[in-house]
């Protein structure tokens, strides 16, 4: 199997902002996807998967109805049709990676919760919170049997290779953690060799998939594939920004939740380096920060400019993987895949 | 997927013992593969193994090094081999399972040990034990992808659906313990349905996998999967009775594990039911055995003839299982399969 190498580092090229016009007609996710006539095709992937996660155990049934109720936005499965709707679009055929993808992610995130001891996600108690350490783990290994099972239902064995590499690259980045702020060049480099693993090899994934069952060639394959990882490494930068500054209320979550815990992401790197804080040169030196102090480090990341550099950095993300769509035709499916790009960036949860 | 039916409760047919003779040929598990010209197939499985478990991160490599030579038997391996020489036998192609069901079976001990919170293994410190939960949860995950991933080499989607549904099955499994072991004929069925999920559904895809691969037809794969299955239920039985009777050195475990862990299993049943030992009927009336009384328990349920009659059952599972092998050419791999079930009952360790 041959893994694409990770794309390590800031991205060199700032491009313009894209005209406010292009935003202004957006109002949320669903309705991207609506416009590109994409819900139905979807209801179908929700449908089959509260089918999949059917259990003769009742303790697993209940795990897993609950975890699939617990939704999401299915941004995943959505990639992988969309990108599917750029080749020859049979949603038989498409359905599976579609599927597989949503069930490997609930897979991992019931797994990284129990492993970073998360109380709450998205709103919602999570499984080893609400039952117990042991269903969590054995319905993250159920959620895995279940993904690769669907993919048993698509002869193409490339779709395997796609999923089982960004699982395995996902326990690696799981075991990869940022461990320093400081010198700024490094800590960019581990934040971002730690996204890619941890979030942007599974949009890599789900893009190289649909393009892939819908008769993609090879270039067109790696193109959409890049533009996956650049979408991912975006989202999470963006999810790591809105640990900063968004809304405790629809992040279902508490705000500095990322400090409290000890993660180091891009907004606190910035402002430390740009800031002469005392709380932020004490984290730089290595001390956690105390839980009676996050709120004002928080504070101080935001006006030390933190979460704005690193939003920057996020569009331009955005705008290197846009540069991918154009060897594609102008589809409804790819200007939803463009607007996906614009929705990461504006989304405030 | 068609899920084959689980085979329940206590084979009805008991058929006389085979001769002596037949037993006398049989030193151990390598005679047998040796004699079958299987031992360099099964080394290159081995380095497959190790070469496939190499990993980006250092704890993920090590713990995964640690795990494949801590290794064990490569039963299920071998009955991959073994099934394929039957038809058309391909290494190449057989290789891919033969790796997948090894992998497959080392992420499901590491996550068991995990639940059960087991101490050792084959004489080994687990993995949670030597590193911690969190290792053992993501290497188990890490050996789940690569398993997969091992089948995206090998083109037919029946390997990846037999494999998932035993994946499935030993999870569900895991959340079904033995609650009772009276009344004796529910205990018992109860015991077989959860060694079925645990063990026997590994064994049945491992001999489907291996036939599927080398061309048989569905007649052949099913009636190696019925093999497979009453081969693993012979082998669960005769490690249940080992707990009991077995060498606590050889083992690598203490005797009387089970007891210990209020593990109910078949000897303690058919024992319960036939003695009026006192402390055997205080389990039976659902009490958990005192760590200061298992030696002697261990002792009544040998003394009340449990071991024995468990061992007899399993004797009649390896008979049925046999029963499959005469649709088969008198090959070389065909006696090996047959000494197999002759190994497992007659294995101390």
């Amino acid at each position: 199997m041959a893994h694409p190498p990770l794309h390590l580092g800031v991205p060199e090229q700032r491009l313009a902002e894209p005209p406010a016009a292009t935003r202004a007609t957006l109002t949320g996710l669903s309705d991207i996807l609506h416009r590109a006539d994409l819900l139905n095709d979807l209801a179908e992937v929700e449908r089959q998967m509260l089918l999949r996660t059917a259990s003769r155990s009742p303790l697993l049934a209940a795990a897993g109805a609950y975890t699939v109720a617990s939704g999401g936005k299915r941004l995943r499965a959505a990639l992988v049709l969309l990108a599917a709707r750029l080749g020859m679009y049979d949603l038989g055929r498409a359905l599976h990676p579609a599927v597989a993808i949503e069930l490997l992610h609930a897979a991992s995130l019931v797994h990284d919760d129990l492993v970073d001891h998360a109380g709450q996600r998205r709103g919602n108690v999570t499984v080893h919170a609400r039952w117990d350490a042991d269903v969590a783990l054995l319905l993250g290994d159920y959620f895995f049997a279940l993904a690769a099972s669907e993919l048993a239902g698509e002869p193409d064995p490339r779709i395997i290779s796609f999923y089982t590499y960004a699982a395995q690259t996902m326990v690696e980045g799981e075991l990869n953690p940022v461990t320093h702020i400081e010198p700024l060049a490094t800590a960019v480099a581990q934040y971002y060799r730690k996204i890619g693993c941890k979030t942007a090899v599974l949009f890599e994934a789900a893009c190289k998939a649909g393009i892939a069952v819908a008769g993609g060639d090879q270039a067109q394959i790696e193109a959409l594939g890049r533009f996956g990882y650049d979408l991912g490494l975006a989202f999470q930068v963006v999810d790591d920004v809105l640990d900063y500054t968004g809304d405790e209320m629809l992040l279902g979550k508490p705000a500095g939740n990322d400090l409290r815990e000890g993660t180091l992401t891009l907004p606190l790197m910035y402002a430390a380096a740009q800031s002469r804080h005392p709380l932020l040169r004490a984290i730089a030196g290595g001390q956690r920060p105390e839980p009676a102090r996050v709120a004002q480090i928080v504070a101080a990341v935001i006006a030390g400019g933190g979460a704005a550099r690193a939003m920057e950095e996020a569009r331009a993300l955005i705008e290197r993987a846009n540069l991918q769509l154009a060897a594609f035709p102008v589809l409804p499916a790819r200007r939803a895949l463009a607007e996906i790009g614009e929705f990461v960036l504006n989304r405030r949860v």
